[in-house]
């Protein structure tokens, strides 16, 4: 069944990770989990990991330079029980905001993952959703 | 660091389930869960699942149709230890199969998943995919 706005986007707030989908001009689209936080209608995505991955990062940031559209993928897997099944989708365009909202969105991203204190990510890409869709088994 | 290609094979085969990554006119990309089967450079993906979901399942449908492209990510994800992390991605393509191929990939999907017995999937959408990249953080 579809899930409640407000709902879906309560869960996708609390996700500890998602999957980034962004389109791509020979493969169509692209894909990589990542780490991210939401205030209002904004997500943050950090382009440096704790893992520095340059081919991967670097294209991701070329396929948003070429289309800003994206998709944040949350979900929740039970391979035993499918009734507690669900997925929150976000709709998103990449775009600019202003350094205190940027700053915001850094200290909410270290405050989720405390890894962030000993490897600092350099760089937020920062996006502004769209729509969210949600669909829960039960 | 980047995954040996038949590692990341291996892995992906084994995966319980992943994202669904499909273009979509006018979000640039759509994502959702799936479950699937890999054969070869084939991969089979079920359109109905146990809990119908008729929107989201033609919307899927109706992308691949104007978009025969798609990408199938599968990851591992660890919140409190970032060194066990690591995914796969295939890009791959809507492909044709004959029959027995087809029947092969559908038996592999119901020995991976159970839940099938009791409620089968009405139709495969099956892709071939063009390239498998997958990384690890150690």
């Amino acid at each position: 069944m579809k899930l409640d706005v407000e709902v879906a986007r309560a869960r996708m707030t609390a996700a500890d990770h998602a999957v980034l989908c962004t389109t791509h001009d020979v493969r169509g689209v692209d894909a990589v989990p990542v780490c991210f936080s939401v205030a209002a209608d904004l997500v943050a995505i950090p382009v440096d990991t704790i893992k520095p991955k340059r081919s991967t990062r670097l294209q991701r940031v070329r396929n948003l330079e070429r289309d800003p559209r994206a998709a944040l993928l949350c979900e929740h897997w039970d391979g035993r029980d499918w009734s507690q099944l669900w997925w929150v989708r976000a709709s998103m365009t990449r775009s600019a905001v202003d350094d205190a909202t940027r700053e915001d969105l850094a200290q909410l991203l270290r405050a989720k993952h405390p890894q962030y204190e000993s490897a600092p990510f350099a760089q937020l890409v920062i996006f502004r959703i769209s729509e969210i869709t949600g669909w829960s088994a039960t």
